[in-house]
Order: structure tokens, then C-alpha cells, then sequence
């Protein structure tokens, strides 16, 4: 597993990491621009190459947090997708023109399924679109990746008809995606091997796989593109993305670093970053990691039969391929006390990774201190938690002031709840209902004078023992739109509280999901220049 | 996706399941006799060919636990696992020789780190070892598989030479595994190719796939093997099992499946039952399956962006390789309301695949009206939630009569819990805490006089709503054993309550994981014959 003194450039492959573009897409995930920002910071320490921020023209919203990145974000390529049409590459070039590596990213199907029932169009069209949508990025921009929707679906004669006339306009990344995840992995190959045959011009750019999970072969299928000459992967943390996901990028890039004496292929990615990330990512879209998850799974690294456990201690590789400390798993050890300062904390903060400063220090030390007062020892990842959760405060949100809830067998529960509104007045509601946590959101709707309906709820602690912070995690419905929310504390109430006003909140204002889907709507069904 | 007419038997693959076995390996997973009960019962109707009910001479738990099952579940072969030793095999024996279908399933490692770190033996050793338990497990039974663990790192010759011997004495199955999750698909396939021509005899008898996750790719490498000439292959629901699991049942499953005109490979797998199985695994063994997971997960069948959700809206296929119904979603429409009565409830729960009478039919019906009078309608997600939480119920159990929570933002919450004791009498405990569920468990050991440290703590809904059920799934640590245990109510508090007490039973009486970790540690410090 030791990393080889050289490594040739041409077995290196290009990480791309679509966390914010196709991770975002899943139900019940709305990130605002700082959460995204957040991520994207994130995602530059884990050493990515590319960034795909998200899809500028489907709202103001994602616009802004790409161009965001755009303009902050420094080290990776910063990408934004765009549909094969001027009105979607100028607003993808807008969002990252301000990056000093920025992408412009199109696609297109290349599907009769596709081409027919959901374009409503013709080959020829597709074709026309292919070349027009290339030229127009490649005014604006030297890096053009290209990208034939639902390619493993399509007439591969017709997928390198559509690549050769988008090489001949420029492009310099070619993505050949498994769009509904239905190739297997020597079938991919396969197609790598042919498209390579039909198109020579492939040699002389970039070529990239995007594999979907749903028959559990993301990994196992960009692995196989990789292996046919392929040098970028396109994969989201924690395998998130439409339906079953995308392909993990920490199994993706693991694969390859505990392999490589046997492959040969490297990423520039940091892995003691992997686990960070990922937590960092479960937190803010509510998405969960399965203990059982290859890599970031809480058990991941566990042992748990006699045999096994005696095995590794034993000689710890009895069982073992990867080491723990790999991935940034068991390295935090740093923990802060009760009497700990404004500046331990400050320190500590950076060691993470979290520059916080002036208000937002203040506020993250009022929350450490009130959590000391509770926890002989704060570590790493309570710290990392109260801190993104201080993070998603917004001026305009609800706040929670104070709760009051009685709850018992023999009687209703009842709870009163006081909320401070975006104006300053605070607001109080009471209500019983079925539980605790029912009665709690009633009388927090009461307060606030809206009527959402709660879909879900999650709780899950942080780290261990009954001092834990706990995450809750709710997703509600508001006027048919879902949206998701989530709070820490050491109080299930509160953080059940602070989840439930943060879903609320981004609910009432225009939420970007919203907006994305009314105008892709009308843009899907106006036909494309 | 329509089946063929005709399918080839020898393009049938067997599905062996170890969810009971390498699944209930997974930390803080402790089933007891009667949830394995209903796991095998319910694997049966899923149609599985093969299940590996546990490991018998690890417990006396996990003996009566298989011998139960070799009893009582009718259709599959039920597989007692041994190490390669007389004792093993024996008590694997006695444990599975009730079943209409016994096998014994016996392994020894063939890799030298095993070899020499864990087993402390050497390769002459370990094929004696081989040799005489297949000999011995011949004795009893036709049926004898063998695994060589490891295989992935063995010496390929070695492993022949070990394979060879086990045919030699009549192993019926040879199951070459990927313990440590580190092979990759070609090399798999290439070890299999290399493997039959070493072993011609191989050919002649049933050849078997065992893949672990650790680098996300046991599905494929499984598939590679199948596709080299495998026609068994052993896997998971969910795919848990050590570390990041074995490969997914569910996906191995409707891979087959969804691909079959493509590889012409099937299953006997009854695939409307996957669905139920998933549900009822996770929350037995209190494992959530993450929303992006394939096939099983809340998201495998959701689309959430514009142009996905326009393209499935025009024509379902533009984004779908399977219809949730294949897999047994969306079809149970079954709802009962507060005026059913007990004959409405019994034929719902036979519908289920639940055979409750008696007294259990009492307090399922009981639990039935109180939720009812709560929730307008009951589903059929709700019942299966209440029988499978009733089914929990052992009489030994510390009960929770009753409780008072009071949970407030500016003063400490208090906790009042009363608990019926295994003599029948009721103790009462009074505490408080850092929040409601802090306060809460406190009070609880309080009454029951035991000092149970938490160290997870997880909630989640049963089905949408504010009504929801909610399930609590709860990780105790008592004198270095951890124990799992959850429950489910309407009221969170209620749930964490009972999910509490249940921890606490289990862990109080001698644990079955304890024990067995005892036996292992004994039998692996004293080489085998």
C-alpha cells in the first residue's frame, strides 16, 4: 500500500466530484449557497480536480451558489452544467467565469427512448444541437467537457456520430454516462473499446465515466471505463445522486490506492480527508451512511466474530486491506474542556478546517461553552457538528426561544413553544398531540402561523454515551414541496426544535428546488434552439 | 424484463443466504432464537435456495437458534457452519440434522498469513485439516460445502491442492471466498478460470461465490464468478455482514434479473418478497439502509430533478430499468381503520406472511386498536411494525408501565419511569438529565437498578405523517458487552423506553454474542485436530 517514489502522469486519474450537482438532486436534499460553499471548501482539502457546483440556469439560487464557488473555491476546476442550449451555457459560463480554472459542462441524449419520448425530436436535431451547444461553450471557454445522455442505452454507431462532430468542435473532456445505471461492467468496457475504434479522436482528449448505482455496480462499472483508458471519474461522496446514486468516491479512489501495485492508476485525492467529508456531507443533506457502507460505514473498519477479532490481533492485515488512519478515521484526538478559551477554540477550529471569525466565533464559543458546561469532553466531532450547525443559521430563519414540553403515558403530551419571527417579536403556540415530538412541531406551527407536515424524522447521536449530541434530521412538506432541515444539541427537543424551524424556513422563502423544477419544466418543454 | 418461457437449469443461480450468519456477525447486531425464526421463515418465502442459519458450536444460543430453524422453516436447505474440526462439525450436525435439507458448511484458511499469524499451522496442517473434517462431515450428511478462507490471498496452487482433497472426500459445493473484500472482478474471474483448470473435478460439482464490500465491489466480483462458471452465490439482505458486508441478496438478485436477456442467468428468487425482507431485516437487527442504496433504499425508485421527473412522467422507461413492483413496493394497498375488528386483523397479517393466534393475536390487537384510535388509517407498514415489535417481547423482559417527561429549554427535564420487573413487581425511578432521553434512560436504570451507559442512539418513521410510528433503535454498553434494542410507538419517548428495557434484558441475561466470542476465542486458541 506504500505509494510508489514515481508515478507516471498517464495513469492518473481525474477526479470529478458531482457531490453538488447530481448528490443535490436527490429528494429532499436543498442546500443553500453557504452549506454548498461549505462543501466546496471541503472538497478542494480532499485535493478533487474538478468541482461540479451545480446547474446554473435551473435557479437564481443554484446560479448564485455556483458562481459562488466559483469566485472562492480555489485549487479544483469549477464546472457547471448545462443542457445543449446558448440559453443554458451562458448562464453556466456567468456562474463560472469567475473561477481561475472554470468548465462549462453540456450534454445531450444520444437515446431513441430519450430522443423520442422525452426531447420529442430527431437525430438530426440531436446532432445540430451537439455541434451548436460545443461551439457556443468553446466561445466562452477553452475547457469543454461534453457528455451524450443515456449513451449506454443508445445506438452506439449513432453515440460516436454525436462525439466526433462534439471533438470537431472542440471539446476537451468527453463523459460517456450509465445515466439509469443499467451497463455492466464488461459491457462498459466493451463500449469504451468500440467508441475508442469508431472515434480515434478520443485518444487525443480526455475520456470520463459517470456510472449510477442501481443494479450496485457504480463502482465495478467506472472501475472497468477506467481500465479501458478512461482518466476521469465522476462520482459524488457517499455514492449520493439521483435514485441509487452515483459511484462513491471513496470507494472509487480507495479501490484504486489500496490496488495500485496491481492497476497502476493513482488520484491526487488527500484520503485522510475521506472520512471528514463525508461526515461533512451526511450532516448537511440529512442523508445517512448505512453502518455497513464500503469505506465510510461506521463498521467499515470493525471486527466483529471471535475469529476475526482474534485475527487481528494477532497481525492486524489478517483482515484488514486498508488502515483506518487512511481515510482520517481515529487521527482527531484533539478535545477541548470547560475551561478552554475563545482562542483553544479558535485553534482547534482551524485544525479542522473551519475559519471562523468575529460574530460567527462568538456565537460558535457560546455554543461550545454551554456544551462543555454538559460534557466533560468536547472532541473533534462535537465541534465539527456545532459548528456546521451554527453555520446554516440564516438572519431570516425562525428562531427557537424557549420550549416547554410535559409528556407522559397516562396523559396527552403538551408543549408550548416560543419562536422569535424574522421581524424580532417572538411568537408562542401550545398544542397536545400524539408524542412529544408531534405536540412540539403542532404548537411550533401554531407559533409561527404555517401548516407544514412533517414526512420525516431522524435522530442519530455524533458520537457516543448519554452526554451525545444528537442530529435530528426532519424533512417536511409545505404547499407540495419537500424540504429537509436538521439541529444539534444535546437536548433531542431542542435539536428537533431548531430541525423543524430550519425546514420551515427554507420552505417559506422561495426555496431553490422549487424554482428549479418550474424552470426546467418550461425549458424541457420548450424545445431547445 | 418479461421471463422466458423456458429457462435452462444450468444457467440457474443458487442464492445462499447468510444473513443470519456472516450478517448477524455485524457489531451490535444480537438476534435472539425467535427473531432468527422469523428472518429464516421470511427468507423462505423470498425463495432463497440455501440458508445459512448461524454458526452452531459458537453458543448455545446460536445452536438452538439453527437447530429451530432446520426444524421449522420448510423449502431451503438450512447450513450449519463448522471450523475444519470434529467438534464444529458435530455440533453443526446436531444442530441442522432436523431439516428436510441439511448441510454442513466446514472452512479452513488456505492463505499463509492466515496461515501462520492466526492459525499458527502450516499448509500440511491445514490440508489434514481439510481432508479429515470433509471426511467427517461426510459421515453424516450428503450435503458437505467447503470454503477455503481467504482464497483471494492463498496461493492459487495451494488452494487447488486444498480444493482437490476436499472433492476427493465428497464436498458437494465449493465456495472460493473474497474474505477480506480486496479482489477486483477480472482477477476473480481469472482466479475461477485458473481454479477449473487446476481442478477439473471442480466441474462436476456446484462451485460458489462469497464477496465482501470493503472496496465496493462485491456484487461485482460475485457476478464475475457467476459469469466464470459459479452457480451458487452467497450474500446478505442489505448486505450486512463483517466490516462493509457481503454482497446485497437484493442486488445480486435483480441484477440477474433486470439483465437476464443480456446474460441468460436466473433465480428462483420470489423478488415481490424483497422488499418486505429488506424492512423486516433492518429492523430486527436495527441497521438502517441508507436512502441511496440500491434497490432496497427510499430513493432506489424516486426522481427528483426537473428533466427526470418530466422524462418518467412522458414515458416510465426514459429513467427506469425496473418497476418498483417487481421488488414488492407500492402493492400493498392494505389499510385497516379503527372499526376492524380481530378476524380483519388476523387476515391482514396472514396476508403479511404473520401467523398470530392466541394470546399473541390478543396483544397484537390490543396494540392494533390503540394505534388506530391515533392514526386514521393503519397500513399495512404500521402492522408489520407493531407484530414484528409484539414478536420482540420475551417474558423475562423488564416492562415499561408508564412514564412522565418534563422537557423544558429553561430549566433541567425530569424523568419519572416505572417499570414491571421479570417478578412481577413495579419499581420506580426518578432522574434527571442533559435532555428528555438522557433523563429518561437515567430514571430507567434507576428502576431497574442496572447502570447501562448509552452509546447509540437512533429514531426513524415507520411511514410519512405527523402520526407516524416512530421506530428507536438503541446501543447499550453493559460490562463491555454492547446491545442493541428498539421499539416502536406513536409516542418517541414511548419507543425509547421500550427500546431501552429490551437492551437491557438482553444484555442482563447471558448474551448470546458474548458467549460466543468466549467459545471462539477458546476453540481458535486451541488448534484443532
Amino acid at each position: 500500500m506504500a505509494e510508489p517514489a514515481v508515478r507516471d502522469e498517464k495513469d492518473r486519474v481525474r477526479v470529478f466530484d458531482t457531490t453538488l450537482r447530481d448528490g443535490e438532486q436527490s429528494p429532499g436534499i436543498s442546500l443553500n449557497k453557504q452549506e454548498k460553499l461549505e462543501i466546496a471548501h471541503q472538497l478542494a482539502r480532499l485535493g478533487v480536480d474538478i468541482i461540479e457546483a451545480g446547474f446554473p440556469i435551473a435557479s437564481p439560487g443554484d446560479f448564485e451558489a455556483v458562481q459562488a464557488i466559483a469566485r472562492e473555491v480555489h485549487g479544483p476546476v469549477i464546472c457547471g452544467l448545462a443542457r445543449a442550449n446558448a440559453q443554458d451555457i451562458d448562464a453556466a459560463w456567468n456562474a463560472v467565469k469567475d473561477s481561475e480554472q472554470p468548465r462549462i459542462h453540456t450534454f445531450i441524449s444520444t437515446s431513441d427512448i430519450h430522443i423520442k419520448y422525452q426531447l420529442e425530436s430527431t437525430r438530426e436535431d440531436v446532432k445540430g444541437q451537439a455541434r451548436a451547444s460545443v461551439a457556443h461553450a468553446k466561445q466562452y471557454c477553452d475547457d469543454v467537457e461534453f457528455s451524450p445522455m443515456d449513451a449506454t442505452r443508445s445506438e452506439l454507431e449513432f453515440t460516436a456520430e454525436v462525439l466526433q462532430i462534439a471533438l470537431d468542435e472542440g471539446a476537451t473532456t468527453i463523459n460517456v454516462p450509465d445515466t439509469v445505471g443499467y451497463s455492466m461492467p464488461d459491457e462498459y468496457a466493451a463500449m469504451w473499446e468500440e467508441l475508442y475504434r469508431l472515434v480515434p479522436d478520443l485518444h487525443e482528449v480526455v475520456t470520463s465515466v459517470h456510472c449510477h448505482d442501481d443494479l450496485g455496480l457504480a463502482v465495478a462499472n467506472s472501475f472497468a471505463g477506467i481500465r479501458a483508458g478512461c482518466r476521469q471519474v465522476e462520482c459524488a461522496i457517499n455514492g449520493i445522486g439521483e435514485r441509487a446514486g452515483n459511484a462513491s468516491l471513496e470507494e472509487i479512489v480507495m479501490l484504486l490506492r489500496t490496488r495500485e501495485q496491481a492497476h497502476g492508476l493513482w488520484t491526487g485525492v488527500e484520503t485522510t480527508e475521506i472520512a471528514r467529508t463525508s461526515r461533512l456531507v451526511s450532516r448537511l443533506t440529512g442523508y445517512q451512511v448505512q453502518p455497513n457502507k464500503a469505506i465510510v460505514g461506521r463498521n467499515a473498519f470493525a471486527h466483529e466474530s471471535g475469529i476475526h477479532q482474534d485475527g487481528v490481533l494477532k497481525e492486524r492485515t489478517t483482515y484488514e486491506i486498508m488502515d483506518a488512519t487512511t481515510i482520517g478515521l481515529e487521527a482527531n484526538s484533539l478535545v477541548l474542556g470547560k475551561h478552554s478559551g475563545r482562542h483553544a477554540l479558535r485553534k482547534a477550529l482551524e485544525e479542522l478546517g473551519f475559519k471562523v471569525e468575529g460574530a460567527a466565533l462568538n456565537d460558535a464559543f457560546k455554543r461550545f461553552k454551554e456544551l462543555a458546561d454538559k460534557k466533560k469532553k468536547v472532541t473533534a466531532l462535537d465541534l465539527e457538528a456545532i459548528v456546521s450547525d451554527q453555520m446554516r443559521e440564516t438572519p431570516a430563519a425562525f428562531v427557537l426561544e424557549s420550549f416547554d414540553v410535559e409528556a407522559s403515558s397516562t396523559r396527552s403530551p403538551l408543549a408550548t413553544a416560543r419562536v422569535r419571527l424574522p421581524g424580532g417579536e417572538i411568537s408562542e403556540g401550545s398544542f397536545t398531540g400524539d408524542g412529544p415530538i408531534d405536540a412540539f412541531f403542532s404548537a411550533l406551527n401554531a407559533a409561527v402561523g404555517y401548516e407544514a407536515r412533517l414526512k420525516e424524522y431522524h435522530v442519530s447521536a455524533v458520537t457516543g454515551g448519554r452526554d451525545a449530541l444528537g442530529e435530528v434530521t426532519v424533512l417536511i412538506e409545505y404547499h407540495g414541496k419537500t424540504i429537509s432541515g436538521s439541529g444539534v444539541s444535546t437536548d433531542i427537543l431542542e435539536a428537533s426544535g431548531r430541525a423543524y424551524l430550519r425546514a420551515l424556513t427554507n420552505a417559506i422563502e422561495e426555496s431553490p428546488v422549487a424554482e428549479a423544477e418550474h424552470h426546467l419544466e418550461e425549458a424541457v418543454h420548450t424545445p431547445a434552439p
